[in-house]
């Protein structure tokens, strides 16, 4: 039955596959999983605070009462009580988000590859922040645009810089609060600015939002799809507040936007699993996630304060970094010669490892930088760790 | 808060998604639910076989035991223990399958959107089927190629008139077990045919699979992968053998290629979700498909024998359908005046519906064919549509 044929095939990808790249993060992954390492590499959530229990009985809740609907093909937009209480959880300040603007993607990376699929042409302008989410940089790859990255201050995107550069691009991606990989958050003066600026210059906003209910004081600050339904498109996560590995997120946009959307995601993988989202609606409707993200805010906020400590004590004043208000990662810059990708050689033989800076960049990239990710250490290895990096990167100077 | 902007977004779209199109079935579908239509249009298998109870003792069983593990983000290829099964089960005839070559998709319309991805540039040639699985071209198109219809008869494609036109196309994609739209099924020696000859033009071969286990004899064929593992492009699924809604297909490829699908897949959504594959796992580990599959087979061959019998009945000897002996569908060709187009706005003011056969064509459409399936409808109620139908099409001879 076996054929015996000439030669292996000579494969013929397509140019966007021949320049594919692995994400630099997940290639460290593989080499610091080992348990003796201290990984502030990581971007994963903290398995703790994942509600295994209560997923489990509305898993059994979904499949004894609907297990033929939950189970059986279902639509491409979504799960509508999902959807509804999607769009009633975003129709803050005044604005008024219909479900038919929410889209249920699988997890937030597929909103990115659907944007990228519906508003980038090859050679395309896209903007980002300095630096951006890596994730994004590799989904709006694909379809091969011309990334220009814009200016950032401490304060994170500086609106004003639009003004130059802003004219004919497809899009802006930015990432408002405790942005990854910085931990900055745009100040609600900056995202105002920020949004009409965009408005004005016919520019859609892409406002990429996993971490806004991460806040440590429990503050969320005001989303720019509520400020201007009509020019923003928002895509939201259950990754960081419930768990990552159901793979949901959603994506909120105008409606001309999200039936384009709606048509790149049926051609994509025709829906996300029914079955996901009604477990996530049987969870999430009475309220659970009031009680349950507070106790997320509590271990990370903990988390960053030690590591926060840490650096304070152990690295030199030479380097700067932020502080994060939220969300799961600092951000480190060091003095100008030392090398962020030789420094993670050296930690490594230390077994600490970390992410150096370069691959958040879309254009030049600071080799100066690194991003820290506190949610999964306890506080005692996060002590141990810093101590080992203040070292290495004292040593350098 | 909410700022007032001048005018609503004039999107600018890429050309890719100016020419999106909604799947016409999912339109006709749309039309078609109300309960009181006959619909012979859908393409979902029967509720009546998904084994709701086996799927939550498994949810249960792998949230109880490993539930931090399963609800975490994990590898993009997916989860080894399933990935070596399916390499397993694929491991036949002599050929070796290695679980490395398994790449792990969210449902298998994912597969055809991460293989245009991969070997589709603007203006490439694609080999189809006439006529072929509308989602399939769906997803290529996206790509934007030239498709490019290959010869067909009663026994479906003809390998030898790949000669002509197989030399510089990227792929050919084929159904080979009771094809949707067709229910026609490839004989071996076509099977080692067509493996022979696109080994020969260094043509890689899609075989797409979903229905291959629903052989009403029980007899599966022999699989092309199997025949030449360094040629060919293999498409599972579990929708068809277990249940569709929880969104689980894979892809077997030689390395190269797979490990160019696992960076597009990480582009697109990073993962399938872990939870589903450890579940289907766990379902399938222990051999459950051989006692569930046939279940199916037996349900889905007396709908089929009751349709066929009935057209014999009712329909007119100018018209010709296929005699499918496995998988969800019967095709019709009507004598050529006929448009099933009219037809299916006749029938819907009959209460009965199908599916046109024109959007199943990658070129030129033969208006005077449709598709019928019988897996969701009774025995009783065939009887019933196809009497209905039958009239309809003798009223216009």
């Amino acid at each position: 039955m076996k054929i015996e044929t000439p030669n292996p095939l000579q494969w013929h990808f397509s140019e966007r596959a021949m320049q594919m790249q692995s994400s630099f993060i997940r290639e460290i992954l593989k080499v610091t999983q080992q348990p003796e390492i201290i990984s502030f590499a990581g971007g994963l959530p903290s398995p703790a605070t994942f509600p295994v229990e209560v997923m489990q009985q509305a898993f059994d809740k979904v499949l004894a009462d609907s297990g033929k609907t939950a189970l059986q093909y279902g639509p491409t937009d979504g799960y509508m009580p999902l959807r509804q209480w999607i769009a009633d959880s975003l129709s803050q300040n005044g604005a008024r988000i219909a479900p038919e603007q929410v889209l249920m993607v699988s997890g937030s990376q597929q909103a990115l590859d659907l944007i990228g699929k519906v508003l980038i042409d090859e050679g395309s302008k896209v903007l980002v922040e300095t630096p951006s989410y890596l994730g994004a940089l590799q989904a709006f790859s694909v379809y091969r645009p011309e990334f220009q990255s814009v200016e950032t201050d401490e304060h994170g995107l500086v609106p004003s810089s639009l003004e130059r550069i802003g004219a004919g691009a497809r899009l802006l991606y930015a990432l408002p609060n405790f942005q990854n990989p910085t931990g900055r958050s745009l100040s609600v003066e900056r995202r105002q600015e920020l949004v009409e600026t965009c408005a004005r210059l016919n520019l859609p906003l892409i406002e990429d939002d996993p971490y806004g209910a991460l806040s440590y004081k429990g503050q969320p600050s005001p989303k720019m799809i509520a400020m201007n339904p009509d020019g923003v498109i928002y895509m939201g996560s259950f990754s960081k507040v419930l768990t990552p590995g159901i793979r949901l997120g959603y994506v909120v946009a105008p409606l001309p936007m999200v039936r384009r959307l709606e048509l790149a995601k049926q051609a994509a993988d025709l829906h996300t699993a029914q079955l996901t989202q009604m477990v996530v609606h049987e969870v999430v409707k009475d309220g659970f996630l009031d009680q349950h993200i507070p106790t997320i805010r509590e271990l990370y906020g903990k988390q960053c304060k030690a590591m926060l400590d840490a650096m304070d004590e152990h690295f030199p004043a030479s380097a700067t970094w932020t502080r994060p208000e939220g969300g799961m990662f600092i951000w480190v810059t060091l003095p100008q010669h030392i090398n962020a990708m030789e420094l993670l050689d050296a930690a490594i033989q230390h077994k600490v490892a970390f992410v150096p800076g370069s691959p958040f960049y879309a254009n030049e990239p600071e080799t100066n930088t690194l991003r820290l990710s506190f949610v999964t250490v306890s506080p005692e290895r996060i002590r141990q760790g810093i101590g080992i990096l203040g070292k290495l990167i004292k040593e350098r100077l």
